[in-house]
């Protein structure tokens, strides 16, 4: 059994950490820490988890978390960067699922985050935790920075297509469309449900942090220099999230090859569905579960391709990516503990 | 493996069914039939089982069932009466989730539902198939009647004090809440998001068929005769159902007698969980899980005991309690592939 | 043109104050306060009033709200009490739509409400402004206490009952489900989208201050004993209340009977509807404005009647019916600016 | 007072035309026609105009829609052009609310509709009824063809950065997003509750019947091809219509001139405006209401404009401006009937 802590499971990623784990059958949940709810048993915060879930919230220095295999991070960013070289000097392997270690570049991390990276060492070390751009340097990582979720679909949208270098890679357009949870669970008017039910609108139009964080990856894989501009939008729904991507080709290629070249891309992938050329994917299919699921459309065969993708914004977007990472870096299948079905309807 | 026919597939409690038994470790999926969708791949129409159900619908002349170990009527009512007598001859197992296998008394089947009962002798033989009040009969059924979805919460908050003989049994008022997937998947105006979304109603006030049934039910552990006021209301959501239920005590009783009594009538159920005296369950806090969760007020300290239940109205309400009852009709340990931990948020 | 002053317009009951006032032909909204929000334009915070509300929030000791007509008190509990007597002193007249002058009782309001009431003299003249029952007192009131929004509905739907002396009064049971707008603009995690969405749960079961609120009025048209269980409930939508009300007939009467006595009791009542014999009103029926609707039933024709009672909870159970009163204070016609038609769907 | 006569009432732009002209100062609904529902009343069908519309539905034989002085037509498409003529010849103004008059181009027309289009001497002399662009020719107009609610979002965005000449017309991309209501009051699967809350798709990305009204109005107002990709979403909200709009600039401009464009472009409409350069209006700031918001962003001061434009597709996008352009064919204040606030929350 792999023994896990979590420092901060009280926000969303941290509850859906735990529904993942509870039924993860090498894993035992060791240490869950809240300064606030020190004692408090997690089914008494989360009644879901009653009779699933015994451990009680511990205070961050009452939680021996150095005896621990591996550390999730669901806190606000600059949390894990402070208390990661202790651990990882312990031996523990440390996975973020806030922005810490998502970028190489400090300067940028800094300008968008608005707080010092004091932890370079580190970063200089830690992966990129996208599995299926990125495994082989996971499984052997001490360190993970797990994606955030809009650049989960735009990395898993984008790629075969840069990769095969037949789009115009400075000219990347990503219309992208969450589900309220992606805020987190913050005492916020802004996310109230008669702020936020039965609306919608876009935010942070003129610069979004998950910007950067997607250039520095897709530039990795593509040999012309990124473009992309993101948009984010607010869908009154919990989970799920659906990302609109809008690429010119510059080459001549058929719907056909198109189609081709994605099911090749992913044909290995557990997580990664591509649908039949021309479909629309609805997020609910992938509700609850760590699928992402895409379809390709060409409208008026023109030379533009628009890719249409999907995930849970917690699970694929959040802890159950962190949880594949973490099936990677024990040696286990990829795949173990997030056989989850979609719940629908 | 159980060899598994499901009759009726492309609705609600059949995708429900579907998404349960995918990952049931006992369970074989052999047929499923549509008369419209013949040959059509069950993942087509329900994108969220692609990869995870493989077989197609296929027309109901053409299913095999009879080679079935059991088959689920996942049906409008009226046709698992027609098609029992002939699968309880080849020797497989039948579970209807509509009403035809429900009720004892014909008249009054017929009355509310508006069918005539047509298999009297099956129905004589059937079992309800409510696992906490009626284990032992189901073990050895060959068919049962899968409860109705707000009966389910009625049996399980009202019995407790019915067989305690310590309220007023023919003063009983439940009023219940239910999220819209309980009306099936109907193309029907009144079901359009449109419609139900950012609103509330009741219906069925003056008369509703749950209310025939759970009165039988009751009745089999009453002394007195059963006089309940059942009041249903749609939720805008889609799963989910809560009930209130008001029952006149008509002895002394501490809260503390109260809430063990119920916390005794349950110790050993798996899938019925008493929350602490005075707590408020919430409906999303069984969401996609098998789990009931109730508890107890008595407002004022006056006569009148307050009984909070909660549950998925497609799983513990529909197809969650059928594979209940399929895991004891079939030896196998009651929660097998019932254990999924609730989705919150 | 009557002079308004609104103090703590940024709630939810403060902007739906300003959407009817902005069309009102008679109000002239002078000032609005808020401590925080000192020099921002309304409809900065608002922009659904960009073009049609031009004033700015002042600071509470800038606003010059003496030289006002009538001053509404949008504000939570206790703020209204401490300004009433200067402003009725210099002739301005007071409607507050918190609790501080709804009951009489002051030990039952300093019991409910946690906090002491200072402002007795006041409160001795204070009336209690529901139109439909108190007309006479609210058209000669110079501080009108405007009442709950679950007791609006309550009253409403068992005071005909009451009146004519049919029902045991001392049985009442009110279960109640109101959307998250009457919960206030709070940023409270358990208001949340993600919180509240997709779920349904009860709260205040063992107790809440509309209880007390309710039953001092309802004895006032009373000869016997009230005796009031209020189940109060949170719906996923924004705006609309259902109360679904339990009475005990203690006499024979007809349906026509009962239905002739609403009927009457309503015949000149220009916001409350009464629907035909059997009817299930829904709240969307009043969004967004002023109308009250209800309906009957008598299931299984026996000796308890059921009341359904849906309103708007901001509109009618809050700012529509204090404009309503400010009609009757100031003499005009009592609909004036209220005749919104309902939006729908 | 004009006489109304409203063609196919029961569907959703049927029952907002009711709501908005039982407040309209000059408006006098004569008839409204339903083949189905002859001799209901419409307040039976939709409580919500109990005691404000007392007509009934009559047969369309029976209707004498020749005595009205204007016929709208809430219908499906096809049904307009076939009793155009007989009215216009009795005198008759038309106002239709589906496709029959809004394209020019019959081919396209039919190639998208799939009907024949049957009236072309009509069609000549239609006018396209968006009196942002069009508004001499509509107060002249005898019949009206009526925006689709996508169109008028698309054109009023694009309009004036077209006319300016400093776009790439071409190249125009417009992802949008409407609310449920959009699809119609239709008892479809794909439009219920369960399908469709708490989830979010695109829908009909390979093509889409408004991308050629779009086009064939941008053209009449662009020198160069106009060039559109229109990609359409379904939320999970009743109303309200969000389109994300990308335009390449071809031309230096500062963000200034940018927004001096648009604001002097729109500074007379008393239904369009213009928010601060960098704003992200929600669909809410315009709910029940004829007013359409845009803003103006520059991400990156890169070469992309994207206009953010919110609207109500069921007044602005629908039948609001039907009646803003009966206001203007009849000699009336555009606005008049049409000042309804917003209703938010």
């Amino acid at each position: 059994m792999i023994k896990i802590g979590i420092v901060g499971g009280t926000g969303y990623t941290g509850v859906e950490l735990l529904r993942i784990l509870a039924t993860h059958p090498k894993a035992h949940i060791t240490a869950i820490t809240s300064r606030k709810e020190d004692g408090l048993l997690v089914s008494e915060m989360y009644p879901s988890l009653r009779g699933r879930v015994d451990i009680a919230f511990s205070a961050p220095d009452k939680a021996n978390l150095k005896e621990c295999d591996v550390v999730f991070f669901a806190t606000p960013h600059g949390v894990a960067m402070a208390q990661a070289p202790e651990l990882l000097a312990a031996g523990v392997k440390v996975i973020d699922l806030a922005a810490d270690f998502r970028m190489k570049n400090v300067a940028e991390f800094e300008k968008w985050y608005g707080i010092p990276h004091t932890c370079a060492e580190v970063l200089e070390e830690a992966v990129y935790g996208l599995p299926e751009l990125n495994r082989d340097a996971i499984k052997t990582a001490r360190v993970v920075g797990n994606p955030g979720c809009y650049p989960t679909t735009m990395q898993l949208g984008f790629s075969p297509l840069l990769k095969a270098d037949i789009i115009d890679a400075g000219n990347l357009i990503a219309d992208c469309k969450s589900g309220v949870s992606g805020a987190g669970r913050k005492a916020e008017l802004g996310l109230l449900f008669s702020e936020t039910s039965d609306t919608f609108k876009a935010y942070g139009v003129s610069g979004h942090r998950h910007t950067p964080e997607t250039i520095e990856q897709l530039q990795r894989i593509s040999k012309d220099q990124i473009g992309l501009l993101f948009t984010p939008h607010l869908v009154p729904m919990i989970r799920g999230m659906h990302s609109t991507l809008y690429a010119r080709l510059n080459t001549e290629i058929s719907n056909e090859d198109l189609q081709a070249l994605f099911e090749n891309a992913y044909k290995d992938e557990i997580f990664v569905d591509v649908l039949p050329f021309g479909s629309h994917p609805e997020t609910r299919s992938t509700r609850a579960s760590n699928m992402l699921r895409l379809a390709l459309h060409r409208p008026n065969n023109g030379n533009t391709v628009v890719i249409l993708v999907v995930q849970d914004n917690l699970v694929k977007g959040a802890s159950g990516q962190a949880v594949q990472c973490m099936n990677l870096m024990f040696g286990l299948e990829e795949s173990t503990g997030l056989m989850h079905v979609p719940v629908m309807p």
